[in-house]
């Protein structure tokens, strides 16, 4: 596919580089983006612009915010002696919406990744380790994704809390979805579902 | 799913109203350009900017071209009596890709749609008339999509050129895809696939 002008191709370069965004996908945004009025392609690049200009994030738990500290960190009604760590902004959101977690979050914006270049100070693991002691945290859940480079982070804060005798430090529990068929769950899953087992009224 | 911050919410939004893109890649789109470097978040911007400042379009053909006159009209090797008329610069460059095409190109920026507001002085029919008397155009091949606004432009545009008794307005051949199974084919193109079937030595 071959694009008849530089200024266009490299609109499309440019857009293509978008997680999981093709080259025919781009071509389409980006001639969607020309064929669009001035005023909305203004409002579009004005937003993205914002965007990188002006986002704060949480001075607590590191989360995107408006204001210097997020609305879950200052409600009065969440328990502020739990945190739960997340990789980003996304697993904050995707909780939130269970409706069936009352405490902080912790987001360390990202995960321990030698190969990716990001390593422990890219993350907010000394900001978490700080919180723990100042604000007395009296149990941290590690919600890390089930990757190589999730677990080696969970290991890493893991030993890190340990010098907090008191400190609960727990994790998500993994098992069959609700509705999913034992036949087809991958033997790793089932495996922990049957050691992890949990009495039935908690079920 | 809410956005704990306003700014990323107005971009989401935005990134939302990009063609066949949801609130969920939007987010995604978002947080990538939010964690990218200031100055690979610069050459994005910068490129849209520049695509929407500094596109130019052939004064000949109207398809998007960084030179005035586009590398396709000001080629010796294309036969210059040849016009093939289509919508959009995707059009142009799908037939291009199939390297059996020598003509000039037409685009016409759209087809007469009065739902979207789109009416026959928004298209480049006009020039396209001016054109095949210019030019001495021998035929125009219409390759407008086959919906009810296609086919209104077609007609549209064949009265207005049966004004030159002596241009040849022909129409890309409907038929079955190569590799294409009979059963399997709408009756309407199966239809017309006999109806205009070709000689065999051509197929």
């Amino acid at each position: 596919m071959e694009i008849p002008s530089k200024i266009l191709s490299n609109a499309v370069d440019e857009i293509a580089t978008l997680p999981g965004v093709g080259k025919r996908s781009a071509l389409r945004y980006a001639l969607h983006l020309l064929n669009s009025s001035d005023s909305d392609f203004a409002a579009f690049v004005g937003a993205l612009t914002s965007l990188k200009r002006d986002t704060h994030y949480c001075s607590r738990c590191h989360c995107i915010s408006d204001t210097p500290v997020c609305h879950i960190c200052s409600s009065p009604k969440r328990n502020q002696k739990m945190v739960c760590v997340v990789e980003n902004i996304q697993e904050v959101m995707a909780i939130e919406n269970t409706a069936q977690y009352t405490g902080l979050y912790h987001v360390l914006g990202g995960v321990i990744s030698p190969l990716d270049g990001i390593g422990i100070n890219d993350l907010t693991i000394a900001q978490l380790i700080r919180r723990v002691a100042d604000e007395q945290i009296e149990e941290v859940i590690l919600a890390l994704p089930t990757t190589m480079e999730g677990d080696t982070t969970n290991i890493y804060i893991d030993r890190q809390l340990k010098q907090f005798p008191d400190l609960k430090i727990t994790t998500i529990a993994r098992g069959i979805a609700i509705g999913d068929n034992l036949e087809y769950t991958d033997e790793i899953t089932l495996g922990r579902s049957i050691v992890n087992r949990v009495p039935f009224e908690n079920a």
